[in-house]
């Protein structure tokens, strides 16, 4: 699993910064999450495959999560796209990528399959043999969905030399590599455990931006590995967090914590603050694994 | 008058291209024309003054020309503006605009007045004691409109010395400037023209960006001081013109030729073209005063 921040600056874009957008490398998929404005140009500047990117999820249709989306959307139909688009995002997306094809005359040639969403509950959006993804319902100034995407196990790892020295025969490697036992020529049982390893264990990520503190998505991350978590104020500046329906660097330590996450990512820094130093710091009061979000940084897990 | 290119390239924006967008200031005017995507990063990184624009063009609604306006729109709420905004484009643009403020529940705290466009004909649609501007309807895919932007005559400009001599007095300078003679103490009527010299001569712009060669503008752009057209191609290419709606290098220099126009700037190149050398030259073949546009370069008359 590898996730590339693109842009990871709240609100008012900068000259060198860029607003949300992440991509998520997860069993061969490659998840676009959010779609500030300029966003098509930072995946070219990372060499993000255009073709590869299948399904992209919206949060919210605040603009520093969203502006990015009609272009990169004409862009696509500038070279040539032939394959499906997924868009899932708050009902109203589709009307508003519709209408500005519309006005440009430029209907995409590809298909353009919107999933809008309402549901305050989290729910499953999309679901394949590998992957699947929910929404987390998060607490912003408007309809809001945090994403928590989740490899399914994968099936045992057979243990070639074992496979061999019991002569197991080729046709029951799909039912050991899914639990069964072996058995052999002359019918003796061999335990699945002798035959097989456990398997990479599947991962998850769950991507929380825009949100006020919420301790209801809680249950909802439960010991997911990733946590990416908004931090658009530090504590000093806790005062805006009602207002403006953000958390500080120290609450989002505190939904780590409290979900028991692996590690925690933060991000969407206001453009106030001139060092991400004392974002780090005041999350590891509460929460000791934290990394720091960047525009172009990737992680790998 | 002073002209700046924040992006003159078409279509998909590139790594280190940017789509179309210039900053006209005339007059103590500061002219916005059109708005690609990352439009805003790009008044930043040129540092244009966001409080000093007050009018927006808009020649068409495709993504290239008009992508950036949402989050331009946005971001100015954001930074706290209060003063007018006007804004200028096809009919539909006052939706589309509408459409993605209601959804982010983002309405400008500013007034924000649009000024939609559907004639057929050139227009006068702005006019101050200053500057006056005109629609140049152009031959696209979709409905759009280049611009004119004309400087007003300067009054005359008053000859001190000559002034003092004749001992004209002050309440007189207003009509003198406007072209009344003077009349001294004694009566003795003194001719306009040996109490001022001309002024500075009124400059005027026009921008036509994106038209097929289109011959329909000349009267309208006629004796224009400073030209931009596009040259989507090169005459290698021109079999695509019809097609896209666009024009060759020597196509923009054969419209420049026939409008008498002082200088011509291309621009609005596609991007399978490695060098932008080739483009001048084309247009050289028919009309002498070439420059290129290019991100980030200032052209002062």
């Amino acid at each position: 699993m590898k996730l590339t921040i693109l842009g990871c600056y709240s609100a008012t874009p900068r000259t060198f910064t860029n607003p949300t957008s992440q991509v998520l490398e997860i069993r061969n998929h490659l998840f676009l999450i959010d779609c500030g404005e300029g966003t098509q140009v930072q995946l070219r500047k990372y060499k993000v495959k255009f073709t590869r990117i299948k399904h992209i999820f919206i949060s919210h249709l605040h603009g520093d999560h969203f502006f990015g989306l009609p272009g990169l959307i004409s862009t696509f139909r500038l070279l040539g796209r032939e394959s499906e688009l997924h868009i899932y995002g708050p009902k109203g997306i589709k009307e508003a990528v519709t209408l500005f094809l519309k006005l440009g005359d430029s209907w995409t040639n590809y298909p353009l399959i919107f999933h809008e969403l309402n549901s305050k509950e989290s729910e499953l959006i999309f679901e394949d043999e590998k992957v699947s993804v929910y929404t987390v319902p998060l607490r912003h100034r408007i309809y809001t969905n945090g994403f928590l995407f989740k490899e399914k196990p994968l099936p045992r790892t057979l243990n070639v030399e074992m496979v061999a020295k019991h002569k197991i025969d080729r046709n029951q490697f799909g039912t050991i590599k899914n639990g069964a036992d072996g058995i052999t020529q002359e019918g003796v049982v061999v335990p699945n455990l002798e035959l097989t390893t456990d398997p990479p264990k599947a991962k998850s990520y769950a991507f929380c931006s825009d949100t006020a503190y919420n301790e209801a998505i809680v249950p909802i991350i439960k010991k997911t590995d990733i946590l990416y978590h908004e931090s658009t104020f530090l504590e000093t500046e806790s005062n805006l967090c009602e207002k403006t329906k953000h958390s500080t660097a120290k609450q989002a330590g505190e939904i780590a914590e409290k979900a028991e996450v692996g590690q925690l990512i933060l991000g969407h820094y206001s453009s106030r603050y001139k060092s991400l130093d004392l974002f780090k710091e005041e999350a590891m009061q509460v929460f000791p694994k934290v990394e720091l979000a960047e525009d172009g940084k990737s992680f790998e897990f």
